[in-house]
């Protein structure tokens, strides 16, 4: 008998990129950005321990893309845009089990639909510490009928032209605007017949029709989901049924039981569904915006108890959201999320590098602009990893050290008493293995009484969350009630209005790595900041990811 | 006393491109292209032997940019695109007096209003050849609605989507949609004072308020014209005035006198205007559409005899413009355009390498394709003066030598009997100063009865125009009757339907350069060709116009 070999595999994929004229939301045409002409993307699914590789090809005729999936790089962070007709191999190794997405990250390309599913099964022989009869997945998203090019030509203009609350969300890539279950149930009375075949009854076309998750009674489902927004902070809910989250970005959580999910742009999530409701009907599944005050109809799903016809209106109206102005619900919600202590590793007891960072909304030259400690992020042309690597240092602002704390005497329940900001692209050089504490601390916005939420994402590592609180962080009174028991490992986590956020990371992982608030606007309002460690140690930078900017210097000997 | 000193100057510009809201025809704003905010970008103005620097950086957020000033570049031919956020400095010396455009060259960038005059005045001490008094100048173009996204992918459709017709024609990026001067009339007939601040009177924006030329009565005027359309052939006239063609291109012509001027894309021409009409009013300026039949209305100007106030409407019409199928004049038009002999070298008496070129509309793999010889031109990744200069062959065919001819047994008169043609990038070869007779050979398209013109465009080179006739081209009876006694040197050339064109040109300029329609959707689907000469005599091909696709294999000896 030949011994079982658990082998790990190589998985290839070969992509193209180009626009593709859709309507996800069965309203007016516009340019989608596509992979192989789908949208969402591919979903990419492999088991711990494969290596992935993509084979991406450009045909956008002028636009250069850059994909993030777990690779985790960024356009003008790590490498150079992929310029049209030309292919970039994205190699990587996905470690760790666990549900994830890529998306483009130049520009706004996430806003334009660039962006799919990675799904990582346990490495073959392991087993999830959870039980499950079959699988679903889904990726939340919001949709703007104006082009992302006009939507950053006016974030970009003075006087500020914000690009509104989009006027749809998307569940798998699919949504309706501007009708209404009412409008559809009117129609029903007319013609018991009509089947939802999208919400707006008139409107047959696919790519609105409402996703459909088909599910046997009595049954567990692991659901994992994904929230891509590009503004949107959601609450996702089916009708009549509870929740168990038992996974976040990527790493497992105590199960824990809730009514609906708060997702935050970037964010991951599994959930366990026990198909345990009257079998005749189907019931809905709901996507409401929360955190702003929402302007678009919650996003629709059907949750389709086989063998009922999928067609089959749900009994029961969708779920009712909470309040989206109720921050102690959205606060005591994320507090519910800790790590399954089992199954993951605590942070070190303390840090030895601290980092505070102000989020404000600004001025700067009469633009509007977010800054981070007075500093608006404005990425170089030359990829900071190439830079840095090759001591290209006037690339970008190499010496300064950007402020890792904000004024004692700063009012974050006021506007700011002076909103100027300025531009920058230094970078903050963490000590190669330190563990970092960052506290994010929010603000009042240039406008009185307002304070928004921001999800912050951390390329390249994974952080414990180890606590969030209302008002200005204090090191004495709130470090010493840091969650240092169970934090969750987490790579995006929300900042709550005029509350801060506290993390712990160790900078293990020897690059150029971005931080910043994931909603697509903010980081293009200069959201972010950037983070390097042991960028000496960084053996092989491969000449594909250079060529741009000041990278072009280290052509020779056979150039000129 | 001194001495005079007559020196050359080093002229330097400072170009910010970014995207700029705007609506040139008042109608719906959508997003220009623009130089430093303006539409049409700068005017360079130069004398000969000045030395131009023009410092180009790139604001669009993620879209490479390529200009093609005089040093006559492009993307994918002579460089790589300049990268979102990056900098390029043309430097290109201006040796020849003469009226110029400069345009982004890469997409469909010039069709999103990406160009501008360059004019070079003749050396200081130097006299043109012709009197004025004063100079004017103009640039023609034509407009969309649909972004040139859409458009871009409208034209790679299948089944195939065509642009249609422009929505309106632009004189100096001005140009009013859907609104004619009948309704202005009757809008004046209610409010005498209403002044054409534009000729939509209800509508005051400035964008599209008529270009207004101010001149004096009784002088003569130096008008420099030149044509950026992305498809319009146009007929340019004056009301009341005959024009005296004086240059062409950038080359002295023999002065000659004509009602109204043919103009192509891609075509400059001088022009002198005696303002010898009744000064008691003003004039139409008019730019209609020959060639295609014509579906969008005018472009009109005002020519304003001081001191009548500009908002003082022309007594008479527009002028009417020429039967636009009636090939028979625009040939003889064309016929008229003969080289000042006197102020221009004569061509070789014979060409050692003759090419002829078929253009044909073709199907490939469904899509609508044109095809130069059965072969459509798709640009590789990789810029060809580097690929070839560095040896870089596997970068595209490199060992292909295109087609320099086809079947005997073709039939121009027909469509296509087999409508399938190849994509190809391979380059035709030319040996360093040998003289080159080109022969473009028009003939129908893939329906039955029709044929096109396209004004073919080569880089890096003047060419002589040897002829054009109807039907298929004759070695014997054809090269027989070439004009060798004065023929026009241009750089841009019109190819009548169902006809032919037969250019002359020594290939003297080392470096790699298109050949093309200068109709941009056309050049999108194909129709162009590519031609190297003397790449290894090209010393400093500067690091800035490498670092995309395979010249990244240069990196080193400190990259990886």
């Amino acid at each position: 008998m030949l011994p079982l070999m658990v082998e790990s595999r190589i998985r290839h994929f070969k992509w193209e990129v180009n626009y593709l004229p859709w309507s996800p939301d069965c309203s007016t045409e516009s340019l989608l950005i596509a992979i192989n002409g789908h949208f969402p993307g591919p979903t990419i699914r492999a088991r711990a321990g494969d290596a992935i590789v993509v084979e991406l090809h450009n045909k956008l005729p002028t636009e250069g893309v850059f994909e993030s999936p777990w690779a985790d790089g960024t356009a003008s962070i790590s490498q150079c845009a992929i310029n049209p007709e030309e292919t970039f191999i994205y190699r990587f190794k996905v470690d760790k089990a666990g549900t994830y997405f890529y998306h483009g990250h130049h520009g706004m390309q996430r806003s334009a639909g660039l962006y799919g599913s990675l799904i990582v099964e346990v490495a073959e022989g392991k087993q999830e510490p959870f039980h499950y009869n079959a699988e679903l997945s889904l990726l939340l998203s919001d949709w703007w009928h104006q082009s992302i090019y006009q939507q950053m030509v006016d974030l970009h203009s003075k006087p500020f032209r914000w690009i509104g609350e989009p006027q749809s969300l998307l569940i798998e890539g699919k949504g309706r605007h501007n009708c209404s279950l009412k409008a559809y149930e009117e129609d029903k009375n007319k013609d018991p017949d009509l089947v939802p075949t999208t919400l707006c009854p008139k409107n047959n076309k696919s790519e609105c029709a409402p996703h459909v998750l088909q599910v046997e009674p009595n049954k567990t489902y692991r659901l994992r989901i994904a929230s891509v927004t590009s503004l949107a902070s959601l609450n996702f809910a089916f009708g009549n049924h509870k929740l168990v989250l038992v996974e976040a970005d990527g790493s497992y959580i105590q199960p824990v039981t809730v009514e609906s999910l708060d997702i935050y742009s970037g964010e991951t999530y599994s959930l366990l569904l026990h198909t345990n409701q009257d079998p005749s009907t189907n019931y809905w599944a709901s996507a409401s915006i929360i955190s702003r005050h929402p302007k678009t109809p919650p996003g629709l799903a059907i949750l389709n108890y086989r063998p009922n016809p999928s067609s089959l209106l749900p009994r029961s109206a969708p779920p009712t959201p909470p309040k989206w102005n109720d921050t102690a619900r959205a606060i005591a919600f994320a507090r519910k999320i800790v790590a399954d202590p089992l199954r993951n590793t605590n942070p070190p007891a303390s840090a030895i590098h601290r980092i505070v960072l102000l989020n404000t909304q600004n001025k700067i030259n009469g633009y509007t602009k977010w800054a981070i400690n007075n500093v608006s992020l404005v990425l170089p042309a030359t990829p900071y990893l190439g830079s840095i690597r090759y001591g290209l240092h006037s690339a970008f602002d190499f010496h300064t050290n950007p402020p890792e704390d904000f004024p004692e005497n700063y009012d974050i329940f006021r506007p700011p008493q002076n909103p100027n900001a300025t531009t920058g692209n230094a970078v903050y050089k963490l000590k190669l293995g330190s563990t970092v504490d960052v506290i994010l601390q929010n603000a009042n916005l240039l406008t009185e009484g307002t304070s928004e939420v921001h999800p912050w994402h951390l390329h390249g590592h994974d952080f414990w969350v180890l606590g969030f609180g209302d008002g200005r962080f204090n090191w004495q009174r709130d470090a010493a009630r840091f969650n240092l028991k169970d934090p969750p490992r987490k790579n995006t986590v929300a900042l709550f209005p005029y509350g801060w956020t506290a993390i712990r990371f160790v900078a293990d992982n020897p690059g150029v790595w971005a931080f910043h608030c994931h909603i697509e606007p903010h980081l293009h309002m200069g959201m972010g900041v950037v983070i390097a460690e042991g960028v000496d140690r960084v053996r092989n930078v491969p000449r594909d990811v250079l060529g741009c900017g000041m990278t072009r210097r280290l052509i020779g000997p056979h150039g000129p």
